[in-house]
């Protein structure tokens, strides 16, 4: 699909890299260029042999070559890259890059049709811009953390993290998108063949699906609370508990669905308690209902609660771990959890498909994540034009690795 | 920058709207075709008059016209209109358009460069393709919901919700870029002009994210478990109760770090104890240290400690709210929050501004969510060529509203 597209990315950690697996994944030549130490994701989670697992799929598809880019000729390389590029993406902290001659004019210097996509904290622009960004600080102040808690009251547990650095892949994606935006505009027959500038922030990534959290507080004062496991408009929905220590969500938040509910539990003389007879009574004893529901979920093992539910057409799902996630037959079927050979590993590792599916042109993994500048010499022979011997050269001056 | 591109959305509720709504803040033509009775999201979450906010934000930038898809003349002018369109972007259960007479084959008859984009819960082939998709069972199934939890034994609450329908949104921006990837590879100068299909899953689009998760269950069985506010790998960082009863989040993780927080809580002694020395011995020890930590950040208030945190150079954030987010300097800086007029309630409406932020060309909000079926005529006029007497003729037959 995006075959056809170079794609230079000045990344690590999480969100750059993220959004550069993304095009890759749908087929453009990623090109990263890794300090001769690595990315420090290489050795992120769990390990074999000081190699992350997690490497195999967020490196994957990317050609990396190891430069040091506070020598002149390690700033040349890039440069030639960028030059025969059509993209450039980059998560260092505002301004760094252009202190290291990188700066988006240089960059485009030769080549006025790169998109230059920056991805950081807080934005390019602004008085918070130099500040340094955290995944958990872009969760912070998009409005997430606060969100992701038990109602007030409830405990004095803190917030939850959602166990992934959300904020940074959420900004990833939308850097991607934008992109993708950018090309397009510069690509099609109308097109004006400039580059454009995408500027991403996981601050505004995360507000931006914050959903009706803004003009609600802005019209009537209410900021948003919230709810658990459970939504603030709809009752009984939640997660519930299980004999053998699962979570079930149940989603029977409405008129039909709770009466098949309460069918289910035996319990039909909920139907006719004032309590519960509508949406709106259901929302205001939502912790009544659901410690009922509890009770009557923590005497049925996972399976067969769900078997029951589903018999019952009531919405249901476990809470997927991640060895639910690798045998569920709907992600092996779809191609979606697939085992892709890795040499370095000398194993075959699991990874996550491809997402969108695009099935007159679907994407690939045509390779697992590489080792640092396993494709040094062949970009700096096939792209920047050197012989063996200033390759060598370069080596020896510690200018690439 | 999207200007000239027309995007025809069978949509309704969180994911299919979201996509569109990216792609006409870029500033697409969105054509929203309702059924007469409206799609539901109009009346969630907090209301005026009726009127939900969040449909300021929701349906900004898109024409609305309500249309009765089941009736022969209504299907009509929804191919009339795919026949003029760049893209489709649907989220009925699979299958169901087919139903009505509108499957792929029949919106492409017309148009063979038609991008025809289906959001649903699990996919469109697949075992599970025709199951009920709601966002709660995209998390769980994507493999969220059981990490947005406190660590095993911590509590017996359930697994939180992250407050908004953050699957559905995933899923959105995932289609909004799928789209564009396929309409580069369309209209560049070597494209085939052919339209391409986009598939996209909650489930699978959350999956996505996952990180290290399914790498590491493949290699080592390791099945991924919740770890509260904090991270598996690294201590102390975590979200803190304040005096005033918020939350701040400090990241201290690191030795340097580590340091400074010990010398700001007046706390040097940890920094000889065995238990604390080291990163590895302060993830072995997170609990102790989360309690010590929280024990000093309750006699601050938030504002006051994050002063002292920010003056040592320690990265920390209020989790912020909904109030906190229409406040920040930075955000109303860069335009991401912003007032805009909404002449339906007759006051401004505060609104999340245009991600992602491309400064040559950015994006806008040219208008606020319509009311239901404001564009029915001029789109009947002007892209069906229907005239006043045509339309009230199916107008008064009930096909349009």
């Amino acid at each position: 699909m995006l075959s056809g597209l170079r794609v230079l990315e000045l990344g690590h950690f999480v969100a750059a890299p993220f959004c550069t697996r993304l095009l890759g994944d749908l087929g453009a030549d990623i090109i990263k260029v890794e300090p001769p130490t690595g990315d420090p994701v290489r050795q992120w989670g769990e390990q074999i042999g000081g190699r992350s697992l997690w490497w195999s799929m967020h490196g994957r598809n990317k050609r990396s070559i190891a430069l040091d880019l506070k020598a002149p000729q390690g700033v040349d390389i890039v440069l030639a890259l960028a030059a025969q590029a059509d993209v450039v993406v980059e998560n260092f902290r505002p301004g760094q890059l252009a202190r290291l001659g990188l700066s988006s004019e240089r960059l485009r210097e030769r080549n006025p049709g790169l998109i230059v996509t920056h991805i950081s904290g807080f934005g390019q622009s602004g008085p918070y811009r130099s500040r340094a960004a955290f995944g958990l600080i872009g969760e912070a102040i998009g409005g997430l953390r606060h969100l992701t808690n038990h109602p007030p009251g409830t405990t004095t547990l803190p917030p939850v993290r959602v166990g992934v650095s959300i904020g940074d892949s959420i900004a990833g994606l939308y850097a991607a998108f934008g992109i993708m935006a950018a090309l397009w505009q510069r690509d099609r027959g109308e097109g004006d063949g400039m580059g454009r500038t995408v500027d991403v922030a996981l601050t505004e990534s995360v507000l931006s699906m914050m959903e009706g959290m803004l003009p609600e507080y802005g019209a009537l004062g209410k900021v948003k609370q919230p709810t658990g496991g459970g939504i603030a408009t709809a009752a009984p929905t939640n997660a519930y508990p299980t004999r053998d220590g699962d979570w079930v969500l149940i989603g029977a938040n409405s008129d039909p669905l709770f009466v098949k509910l309460a069918g289910l539990m035996g319990r039909e003389d909920l139907l006719d308690a004032v309590e519960y007879r509508g949406n709106r009574e259901r929302v205001a004893n939502a912790a009544a209902l659901d410690a009922m529901i509890s009770e009557w979920t923590r005497q049925h093992d996972a399976d067969a609660l769900v078997a029951m539910l589903d018999e019952a057409d009531i919405p249901n799902s476990k809470a997927y771990t991640s060895a639910d996630c690798a045998n569920d037959e709907q992600y092996l079927s779809r191609g979606m959890v697939r085992e892709v050979k890795d040499e370095h590993f000398g194993m075959t590792i699991l990874q996550a498909g491809v997402v969108p599916h695009i099935p007159e042109s679907p994407g690939q993994i045509r390779w697992v994540g590489p080792g640092l500048g396993e494709h040094t010499d062949e970009i700096l022979r096939d792209l920047i034009g050197l012989d063996e011997q200033s390759i060598n050269s370069l080596r020896k001056q510690g200018v690439v690795a």
